[in-house]
């Protein structure tokens, strides 16, 4: 079997400026990285905003085994189908991160015959975006302790500076630093820490971003302390998000590259899915809805998180109205949430996929919740039986749900046909009422009860000591009125990882409650969440090579 | 009078296809970053070896004052002015670093009517090469602390990594820092410290590079740490120089750009002057003379740091032989040697202009000792009196050496074609017998000795015992046979800034050595040298913005 770098090298990959023309982009519009990279004019979704918009895919997913379900892999493959029969489709994805790619194999490029190219520039420093996103975050890390340094006019609480500094890569060593050590030209000691750059609050920020006025004003929003009064500072107090937009002047821009298919595909920001919202850019998925008929898009983790943060908080932020889902799931993690151990995934075994269909059914209520039509898609693998494929079909029709066996992954878009005809007919014939499921002007623990309750299927939330402070603290500084951004595991629908299936009589505990009052949301942590990822025993990064002739070995 | 940036924006910019056209370069020979910048295939400078190559000069300068003496301007100008009497020209080099561009006002773009285009885009992250070097450097230490915590088979000696993070930014904060706090799951708690991007060895060897295999090569190569034995540690050893090669790809490749006259510059590298080299890339530098007729480049400080270092570790390595040599002077620089403040500069001054050429008098014998022909520029300013001129051409006169007073801040190219046709002159007329100054196979001592004695004019050499100690240790290791690259301030010939003019009957001390294994020098610091700058009371960044429309402002 060919590794996705295999097959992705002997793609017939087209100049990137033929699939620009195709999607009526001039040479005014796009600014060429490379032959097979572009940026997309920002006048593209900010001039034609009167015009027309194409349909808008959401595909998400069931809860997930730590494998994935193929949500990326079978987004580009609906793209490459929907262009198989006709139309005019465009994709819309995350960018990877390095972290990621030099630790353990993986990345967000999809995979087989669904893959977006040239994959290894896209895997790397693409068109510099994060490398921005980076540098505007630690310049903004520079400039506070610069400004307590200089003189401390803002009176910053150096025990309570929020912002933290970010690095692509996954580096546990930097999770908890101490700075400032070496004596007074160097500052004050104080504690600090690294998170991985699409943790920052930046991405997020260039993620729902509408502009770069938004852009820059959403910087100078960020709060990044409180003083020594116990009162929030913000970013703009600093000064310096002129500075920041400045760096980020290319990177708001979205990419375009294309599948290996020829399907056009934008990539465009990647915000963590836990402390962040996990979707691509608003401007890029706006931009591709300009430029085609079908926009296929997709959200981090399985559903409650991912469809629901794309709903309540992208959506939301850019007035953007969902035609359909597509609600990815395989058997074998149908299997997993009917108690199958990892390594028996590959036996049929009825009794489980009758049992673990409960997620799949879970979530399908869900996606109904927000007045969206929802399509389930079984991205099919070689163990999968007949029958095993029957009872979930069967299951889906009981629900008077569609379902398509997809194999997107082994055939491109060929795999995919039956699926996008499903995804056509369905926009065509049901009408999406979207709306999100919670008012943003209700309290904080009102609007995460309603997710609680009505997603996850909790019976109610506990607060730690330390949330209810917080909570009161942003109620006191009315910094309470944004839509909340749930950080919590993508394994189960509760925050118990372990508890597979449709777990019942469950409720969820409430953390700590931080606000990202520059991308405009209140993030409630469940659990533990890990913002810097580290290195595996051997990374990835010690199989990938480049040759003297240029070819590249080990990445995938 | 009109800022940089105001006149780099009414420049009329050629499309960089247009340039490359100029060049004879092809479609294929090129990589687009938008319209006005490119990189240009290693093929140029790999397959065209056997071509005649373009005469090489090098702009180097006087120990300037803390303004500078404009040698990038000169540079810049120098390369217009040689197109504007006919010649193909093409400039040659560093690449700015974000810190100093957010810190003070500053850049390496040259300046007036003589810089290079597009600036805001050279000022910011150009073409992702300091990004890409940022990333590798980064991606090698958190391997190294990986490897430790993974069980440490090296047995690398936590007390002494030598090897650092870098970040391209001015942050004091993270000069010296505390990493691996938090417990098991985050490491092993050590000191360490961040540098600047251009103060890293991956940048060094990228400048030295003949190639990517001998990139990959020096990458390995590089000494990390010390193991429990106190035997060396190398890259190779933690085994991802394949993966450091592979986020180098593109970074190897030299960037095209053009100055406001449409001369063709390759911008390639930017070294610290000090812990490094100070000069663009060899392959950027060998690219050019396969381009241009005349290739003009520059290399960082005075020319007793600056041309010292291009001569005998740059021109060393990459068999380079330089064919001139302009040397920059100002009047306010020769008075400054003279003795006269900071204040007093603008004042005619006679008597300090004739004590103050002792200066240039001993810059112009150390070139000559290199076989290189060399010629004295004096850079325009408004403040200079005709009878200031006269004395320093008088000066010139009397010891044979050709001298020229340019004005291509002001004029552009036009001011500096009696430069241009001096250097074409002398070219023509006479022999450069290029020899480096000592033959890298000395000891570690009598290398510095001849440094020491025969170009900064000393009468020897002190050693403290911890530098006596790692010289002792490099020999044992023999990692000796490596030219030297003093870290010495570039205000005097000698290791004391405030010794002006030509001192005479000092001795300098040597504090430290450091050996770059992978750039391939052995560094000997005299003085404190910084290698992470920290941001001023009010930032550069702080008056940038960037408006609505696009239009960028505060950028110099």
């Amino acid at each position: 079997m060919k590794t996705d770098i295999e097959i992705a090298q002997e793609a017939k990959i087209e100049p990137i400026i033929k699939i620009a023309e195709k999607l009526g982009l001039t040479d005014d519009d796009i600014e060429l990285y490379g032959k097979y990279k572009c940026k997309i004019s920002l006048d593209v979704v900010n001039n034609k905003e009167e015009n027309k918009s194409g349909k808008l895919v959401l595909v998400t997913a069931i809860n997930p085994t730590p494998a994935g379900e193929g949500k990326s892999t079978v987004t580009v493959g609906l793209g490459q189908a929907l262009n198989r029969i006709g139309k005019n489709a465009v994709i819309a994805l995350r960018e990877p991160s390095l972290g990621p790619v030099f630790g353990m194999k993986g990345g967000a490029a999809g995979g087989g015959y669904s893959q977006v190219v040239p994959m290894e520039d896209i895997n790397l420093h693409f068109t510099g975006d994060m490398h921005a996103i980076t540098t505007a975050n630690n310049l903004l890390c520079a400039a506070i302790d610069n400004h307590i340094h200089q003189g401390n006019l803002l009176k910053i609480d150096s025990r309570r500076i929020i912002f933290k500094r970010v690095m692509d890569m996954n580096d546990r060593a930097l999770r908890d630093i101490v700075i400032g050590m070496g004596g007074k030209a160097n500052g004050f000691v104080r504690e600090d820490g690294f998170m991985i750059t699409v943790a920052s609050e930046i991405m997020a920020i260039l993620c729902l971003a509408k502009d770069l006025k938004d852009l820059k004003e959403r910087m100078g929003n960020i709060l990044v302390a409180y003083n020594l009064d116990g009162i929030p500072v913000y970013a703009k107090e600093i000064g310096i998000q002129g500075a920041m937009a400045l760096l980020m002047k290319d990177a708001i821009k979205p990419n375009l590259v294309q599948t290996l298919e020829n399907t056009p595909a934008i990539i465009h920001g990647g915000p963590f899915a836990n402390i962040a919202h996990g979707c691509n850019s608003i401007i890029a998925t706006k931009t591709a809805m300009k430029l085609g008929e079908y926009t296929v898009t997709e959200a981090g983790f399985g559903a409650d998180l991912g469809a629901e943060k794309f709903f309540d908080i992208k959506c939301r932020y850019g007035g953007l109205k969902p035609n359909c889902t597509v609600l990815v799931a395989t058997i074998r993690a149908i299997k997993h949430h009917g108690g199958v151990k990892k390594d028996n995934l590959n036996e049929e075994n009825i009794e489980a996929v009758k049992k673990g269909i409960k997620n799949l059914e879970k979530q399908v209520e869900n996606i109904k919740k927000y007045g969206v039509p929802v399509i389930v898609a079984i991205n099919k693998f070689i163990s999968d039986t007949d029958e095993e494929i029957r009872i979930v079909k069967e299951f889906c029709d009981s629900i008077d749900i569609k379902v398509s066996l997809t194999e997107v992954w082994e055939k491109g878009g060929e795999g995919g046909i039956d699926l996008a005809k499903k995804v056509v007919e369905t926009i065509e014939l049901e009408q999406s009422n979207f709306s999100p499921i919670y008012d943003s002007e209700l309290q904080i623990k009102q609007k995460i009860e309603v997710i609680a309750k009505e997603i996850y299927g909790a019976t109610g939330v506990n607060y730690t000591s330390m949330a209810q402070k917080q909570i009161k603290e942003l109620e006191d500084f009315k910094l309470d009125k944004l839509p909340i951004c749930m950080a919590k595991t993508q394994y189960s629908l509760s925050d118990n990882p372990s508890l597979i299936g449709r777990p019942e009589g469950f409720e969820i505990t409430v953390r700590e409650i931080r606000v990202s009052n520059g991308a405009g949301f209140i993030v409630a942590l469940t659990g533990d969440i890990m913002t810097m990822p580290g290195l595996p025993k051997v990374p990835a990064a010690n199989k990938m090579d480049i040759l003297e002739n240029g070819e590249i070995v080990g990445l995938f």
